[in-house]
């Protein structure tokens, strides 16, 4: 985070980057997590670019396998959230001075097992050498059905918010990987460490959504975030009951020695997960793909007219702890 | 570059990378400067991802504008040289700690004028912050007919070299730029950086080449070394006579000053023009193509069976320049 106040991510592409991008109808405004290019008669192309960086992104320690893993799985969580089966992915890597052969070699294997894991194989790139840290740029495809795939702004009035796995263990597994989660058993600080360490995308639940969510987004910049930016493009207030948050039983240990925590768990990033709208009429489908795709899902909150978040606990409203903006 | 000896792009690209592209088609083996997504029945989508670092790629006092255009042209002129029209663009913006807005306005103000300029529209992209210098990823789209995307393996024995533009003023005018271009006029050594500042891509030519060429590659790493890369994808020689190379008045002068800088003009990368296998009976195709894009072209060699490059003055055989990873 700056020092000083700064213009946020958000604002910053909607001033300056979203005109650019209003003449191209499968861009959205740049409000949901893919753009759209036509593929053939029944099927779109989503795309979705992500850069991470050393120190930023991933821990400056990361084993060359793992960050392969978080680089395309932080790409892969987008493409899930925009309903699409993973295709093929462009890769940019600008490596430190000093790099070792021997470091690309062992990325290049984290990439081959996620390539098998996800059935997505690289199409292209560039290499470069920075003088700053290793950063990753990936630029992931997917396909959809024509026409429909999913973006964050056509939520509507009475759908039900849903979320996927469990939320907040990301960036409680951050706090654990820089030694200041106390009070916890060894055990529990390394699930929620490997959480954060490699993402898990929803990608086999995401491409079920298709005719069930109106709207999705993964939670990469934290639940409240995330939740928010739906609403935010959808012109609605999006309502959240934080005792339905569904929790791992680290992050439910976690939170019994520190309630202040819940500012991580709502507000915090990296969880990887997806938050759906779902009208009610569809609840019982949303369900069946759930379990067909094997993946928990539960109902959090709901959408209303108005604007923002509106976070609950047991009923009564309490404020929302500051949220996103975590990498920027 | 190191002060090591190390691999270099193109070798880590065979060995780690390409394995990981085999099994995609439209990758060509990670040789060509695109890779091709199959669009609608008549059209395939043109894919190319560029990364731009500061200090490296553009000098590090570069104003906004022209940044966002050298970002944005690199990439075009890959897209030309495989016969694409721009279609679409993603954009990664890793930005240095302590960037302005004011420095972000001016540089979508420099994409808004290149977009207007090449047909091309924003689609999507990621910002984020870095430790690093400046760096921008651009993943840029373009059209080509199906299948008939142009790549650099099928270049044929026989083949004709052609260049188009002048070659040599990139690598001179990054000279000029550092104050390291010694008795030459101020206007010489303006026109010269201008180059070198200001890439203009040949995407009038790149698409016209359709049926006409057999392989293309943009010149970003050098004449020798990127008509090599030809050479070497299609299996074959590549002969180029170095007094056919064709110059601009400011190189010209140069080279007269110091005929060293032969080194820089034909190893030295940044000219951004393309470097074409054409069959000798498609010629006056070539021509006409030329016309219509107001581009002109010059025939500087030949292809034949064998490997590598072998440059010649006047009929004699000399040593090529050391080439390649100017930016590795």
């Amino acid at each position: 985070m700056a020092s000083r106040r700064r213009v946020g991510e958000f604002e910053l592409i909607a001033r300056h980057f979203a005109p650019l991008a209003r003449s191209f109808a499968g861009a959205g405004g740049l409000e949901s997590d893919n753009a759209f290019l036509p593929a053939d008669r029944r099927h779109d192309t989503a795309v979705k670019t992500d850069t991470v960086v050393s120190g930023v992104h991933f821990l400056a320690d990361e084993t060359p396998q793992r960050v392969a893993a978080k680089a395309l799985r932080v790409c892969l969580s987008d493409l899930a959230a925009g309903g699409a089966r993973p295709l093929a992915y462009q890769l940019s890597l600008a490596l430190p001075r000093g790099w070792r052969e021997r470091w690309v070699e062992d990325f290049a294997r984290g990439l081959a097992a996620d390539q098998r894991r996800y059935g997505i194989v690289l199409c292209g790139g560039d290499t470069v050498v920075t003088p700053g840290p290793l950063s990753i740029t990936i630029t992931a495809f997917g396909t959809v059905p024509r026409g429909r795939g999913l973006g964050r702004a056509d939520a509507r009035p009475g759908d039900e918010l849903w979320a996927s796995g469990t939320i907040g263990d990301g960036a409680l597994g951050l706090l654990a990987a820089r030694g200041r989660l106390k009070g916890l058993g060894a055990r529990d600080r390394k699930a929620l460490e490997d959480r954060y360490r490699l993402p898990r995308p929803r990608t086999a639940l995401g491409s079920r959504l298709i005719g069930i969510a109106n709207a999705v987004a993964d939670v990469s910049d934290g639940l409240l975030a995330d939740a928010g930016h739906i609403a935010a493009a959808s012109r609605l207030e999006v309502h959240i009951a934080r005792e339905l948050v569904p929790l791992s039983g680290a992050a439910r240990r976690a939170l019994a020695v520190d309630p202040a925590l819940w500012a991580n768990v709502l507000g915090g990033g990296d969880d990887y997960e997806l938050v759906i709208a779902v009208p009610p009429r569809k609840r019982a489908a949303l369900l069946v793909a759930a379990r067909r795709a094997d993946v928990p899902v539960t109902p959090i909150g709901r959408f209303a007219r108005g604007g923002g978040v509106r976070l609950t606990v047991n009923g009564k409203g309490v404020k929302a702890p500051r949220t996103g903006y975590v990498h920027f």
